[in-house]
């Protein structure tokens, strides 16, 4: 697939190797959407620390800084032999792995890095620390590919001019770069489609507000913010003509678990037969999840409703609190899902295994 | 109909007045959720005050609040003779009015305190003063009356053990007591049912975590505060069995407009299969209102959503905002409206008139 995107190359990147220094530069997402300041890391433990203190999240984006910060610090080793090496690149991965335990995608890149470094066996020190460093801008680069196919797919779905709701944040700082669920419209705007994007702001935790929205309207893409609860009125406005979101986990009956408020968005887009299309990498597909009741949820804690952000607490004190961080939206309710490897429509039983052919 | 509220006695109520003092109490709301305090009003001066910096909101107890203005302010005049008695009474009325100029009930509550003192023609300024404390006291009670009778027809609706849930605060301090969708709650607490009551946080200003969950909190009712975009998901778990929301008028089709967001718990419910109820006094149908595209819907300020409350802001600086601060439901989606007068199911263009006859 040709390379359309004419913008991309100044757009942010959520993570990018320095090749002149050797230096790992992180957009540290905790500063927005006040301030855009990168982090030049040197050490796998201010790697361990910028993962730990979400510097850098969504999962793409830790996993490509994972693969880069174990490279740095494998570099760092003064180990003579190849086996002298792998000891200390043990300790580095397990050390790595335990900035952010849940993140599946830590791990599958730790784990791509060991299987590079076992392939280079028996090799001098330097070679397998540059073998090392390509991996992991081969792990970026793929993950980028994946981005701008998603985005060609997800582009052949939409008409100039149309308005595009979205949720949460799939965008160009949760992955190598375009992101999954604004790919399309980034490419779009480097055709001058003139997308209205609506960013629902995406309670408790606001990542649309503070993050889909800053990183759109610093690429110039028109955005409007709106509450969650907007998202209804803005539909029987006739302001959106589709829904695009990413998703975190897909099950084999094309169940969608994504970020909490997901599935009424899907509602509302059937009520007003707006398309609801779900941007998914194959990685986020899950043919051994049969359907989204084996998802399991996590609930997380009543302070992000009740206390985070605010000057001082917006709900009375020890009221009960219900926070799912993520919902299940219904097969049934998703017109399209777009892949790495093309559109995928109902019935997705059937259709999800094509694309794993 | 017969008041079966034993708990009414202790609850909460934002505007009563001291006999023994002759002052007006009012539950200071903008301390909600932190702070449960009270003012003690003297003055019309304090009166305006507290309804000019939003310390009493709702638009029922902003009516009775201004009625009581009406008479402090009255009760301070100097004058003699009935005649001079009303050239006071209208700069008063006037001077009130100037406190919120956009709240309907206001001058409903001014106008209708006007006709009390003129039907007291001629009688003596003393005289005409206890007039004006009656007609107020009538006022409130009437409004009392209104919540207490939604409250036994919206309760015929439910069965002990349900999961409600209700958006924004139409509860008892936006009343004289009871509240409108809150009112077939608190009857069935003291009765107990045993409701399990669901709060949406209602962005952006969080009328449903500071003041609904709030107060059923006070009550000792089982209330559970969620975000907006989580209303999905506890219906798709089964955790509610009906939707209870107040509004801000019903077109004569029976379309509704309310706080923003309500549209679109309406259309999840309906999804789901679940009854969605609004509680609508007669004062609030508008027969003269054809459709609720004839409802002009108010915008609001960016700030609400990008700053207000927040530590820091939320939102990139300067980002388009679209705020309103209402939305109208389709008549299709409303199961039944709940009035003084009885329940009115569709067609409502037909069955709404009924109750005015």
């Amino acid at each position: 697939m040709k390379n359309t995107f004419e913008m991309g190359a100044t757009m942010i990147q959520a993570v990018a190797l320095n090749d002149e220094e050797d230096t790992l530069i992180l957009l540290d997402q905790t500063k927005l959407p006040n301030e855009k300041s990168f982090l030049e890391i040197k050490t796998m433990k201010d790697l361990w620390e910028a993962i730990f203190e979400l510097k850098v999240r969504g999962a793409p984006a830790i996993g490509i800084a994972a693969a880069y910060g174990l490279y740095l610090g494998t570099r760092e080793s003064k180990a003579d032999t190849y086996d002298a090496l792998y000891t200390d690149f043990k300790k580095i991965k397990a050390y790595i792995g335990t900035s952010r335990p849940t993140a599946v995608n830590l791990f599958w890149a730790l784990d791509r890095m060991e299987a590079r470094f076992l392939k280079e066996k028996g090799k001098a020190p330097q070679e397998v620390k540059d073998a090392l460093k390509e991996e992991a801008h081969h792990i970026r680069r793929e993950d980028e590919a994946v981005c701008e196919a998603i985005g060609e797919y997800g582009l052949s779905l939409l008409q100039p001019g149309w308005g595009i709701l979205t949720h949460c944040n799939a965008g160009t700082i949760a992955t190598a770069k375009y992101g999954t669920a604004l790919a399309p419209i980034y490419l779009g705007e480097s055709k001058r489609y003139g997308f209205k994007v609506y960013a629902d702001e995406t309670r408790p935790l606001l990542q649309g507000a503070r993050l889909t929205a800053w990183e759109l309207k610093e690429a110039n893409v028109d955005v409007t913010l709106i509450c969650d609860n907007m998202a209804s009125i803005v539909m029987k406005e006739g302001k959106v003509q589709a829904v695009l979101v990413g998703c975190d986990r897909v099950a084999a009956n094309g169940d969608v678990a994504n970020k909490i408020g997901t599935s009424g968005v899907a509602i509302l887009a059937k009520h007003y037969g707006i398309p609801f299309y779900v941007c998914a990498p194959r990685s986020t597909i899950d043919l051994k999840t049969p359907t989204g009741a084996d998802i399991h949820i996590e609930q997380r804690s009543a302070e992000e409703i009740s206390t985070k952000w605010y000057e001082k607490p917006m709900a009375p004190e020890g009221v009960k609190v219900y926070n799912p961080a993520f919902d299940v939206t219904d097969n049934s309710l998703v017109t399209a899902l777009i892949t790495e490897k093309g559109i995928v429509y109902p019935p997705y039983q059937e259709n999800l295994t094509k694309i794993f052919e």
